[in-house]
């Protein structure tokens, strides 16, 4: 795969050569076109910032699919709840989770799923292994169940769900994970999940696994501390500059038939289909580098 | 999720209990349950040692499906041509790739699908967003065409392939790559995967990541060095005893049927359905521990 560099060259090459016009364009193209407001930048109301392993994770909340954990998980930010606390847990293809200190708080309604009604679905057109459909809303992949009215944000890599005990317990967000290997979709629609990391992923999968049961770290381990802030509560000139690529234009869905029908030349077997958890949004820093 | 601990504990105390029977067991009933003979142990001649960042990654090949890429790494091994090489690549949710040293040698047939004829093909039941059918192969996670009578290997997270350039190169063996995270099910076809990593994957998934494009490490930095040996080249003494499930028996339709609809107690909305990269067997050391 030494390839894919010059790939990435010979896209380049093909963008400034202007040929014949393809029935997709390459990815580089469909990029490089997008127009500055095909891009949106994250609310910093609803942002969090996860400082960990000397680095800066970056959670965008989904507050449409989980209000009240949502709303929890920002208060918990703004108490300054999370900080000193630890990353707990690194289990292998599977998440990462820290927190967990102990909250006088009653766990929150289920929020598993919620009803479709008022979401700017945007459908995937392959289908979905679990579910009846399935498609991006506002950049967070969702799956959907039309006969049940029902939604619900799916589990893939780089989603952000709130740790509970047995039902009924739901959790109160004072135990966080992030999904770091290949999607454990049957965890939909039986843990809140609450956002999407735009950035910083490395920051959390690159951390050594845990050794007890399930990855959680032994008691002797040193534990990586974290803090955690709401973007909106830190100085501007601080904060992390990114913007999501809108899953409501003609730009995604441009991006969306460039990967299912790869025109890259390293491609000689272009699949014509995309699942949904290969179907994240791309984050960019803002303003681009040029 | 401290509750899966605790669900863990509730499985077990079921089991002990001995109560009616449901329509499906829990996972560890299954496995509890499994004959020694439900187990099948790796062909040491067959099995690939890659020593990395202080431990042992255990690789089964798959000569089934890439017969001369399989036969050119065998014999790479054995004449040491991948030691003192070194992880060059290391890309989140993607790849880690190992390898690429001068290998005087041509590109080998593409070997990217082979004939459905002749496999021990283990259906999957609930479809795939990328083939008509999936299923295990050996253990191995298999697409198939039965239209146009191919099978192929998948790109699940564990599974190796060869790198290689720009087409019509397949690659000779030379840089082998490791799948880390989602599925990149769009590289199906288009690269050939030569076998599972049975063990050791966070020595591979936790190094640090590349900073240069596509995942690839900076000029400057220690890249880790690998050692790769044949099992069958190391004396018996110092070889990982391993056993794999194996997916032509009962014992496999009973593990897949626990993991599509899971009666632990945590689980509040059974899927009823599993995905082909979250139904891999699993793997025990053996004998396993008590």
């Amino acid at each position: 795969m030494n390839g894919w560099r010059i790939q990435l060259l010979a896209a380049l090459l093909a963008l400034a050569c202007a040929g014949p016009q393809t029935t997709t364009q390459k990815l580089e193209q469909v990029l490089a076109h997008a127009k500055p407001d095909d891009w949106r930048a994250p609310d910093p109301q609803q942002t969090l910032y996860v400082d960990v392993n000397g680095g800066r994770v970056v959670i965008e909340l989904a507050p449409a699919f989980a209000p009240q954990h949502v709303a929890a998980i920002r208060a918990l930010a703004q108490r300054q709840f999370y900080d000193g606390q630890h990353v707990v847990r690194v289990q292998e293809n599977y998440v990462v989770q820290w927190g967990g200190g102990d909250l006088q708080a009653p766990a929150l309604a289920d929020e598993y799923t919620r009803t479709t009604a008022g979401l700017a679905f945007a459908p995937l057109p392959d289908g979905d292994v679990y579910a009846p459909e399935v498609g991006l809303v506002d950049g967070l992949p969702v799956a959907r169940d039309p006969a049940a009215h029902a939604a619900w944000l799916a589990h893939c890599w780089s989603m952000v769900g709130v740790g509970r005990d047995m039902p009924p317990d739901n959790g109160n967000g004072a135990e966080l994970y992030v999904v770091s290997g290949h999607a454990p979709r049957h965890l939909d629609r039986n843990l809140a999940v609450v956002g999407r990391v735009l950035s910083g992923m490395p920051l959390l999968t690159a951390l050594p696994r845990g050794t007890e049961a399930l990855g959680f770290y032994a008691a002797d381990v040193a534990k990586p501390p974290i803090r955690v802030q709401l973007a909106a509560d830190v100085p501007l000139a601080e904060r992390v500059k990114l913007e999501v690529l809108r899953t409501d234009t003609a730009t995604w869905q441009a991006y969306v038939a460039a990967r299912r029908t790869r025109r890259e030349p390293f491609f000689v077997t272009p699949t014509g289909r995309i699942e949904l958890c290969n179907a994240l949004p791309p984050v960019r820093t803002s303003p681009p580098n040029p």
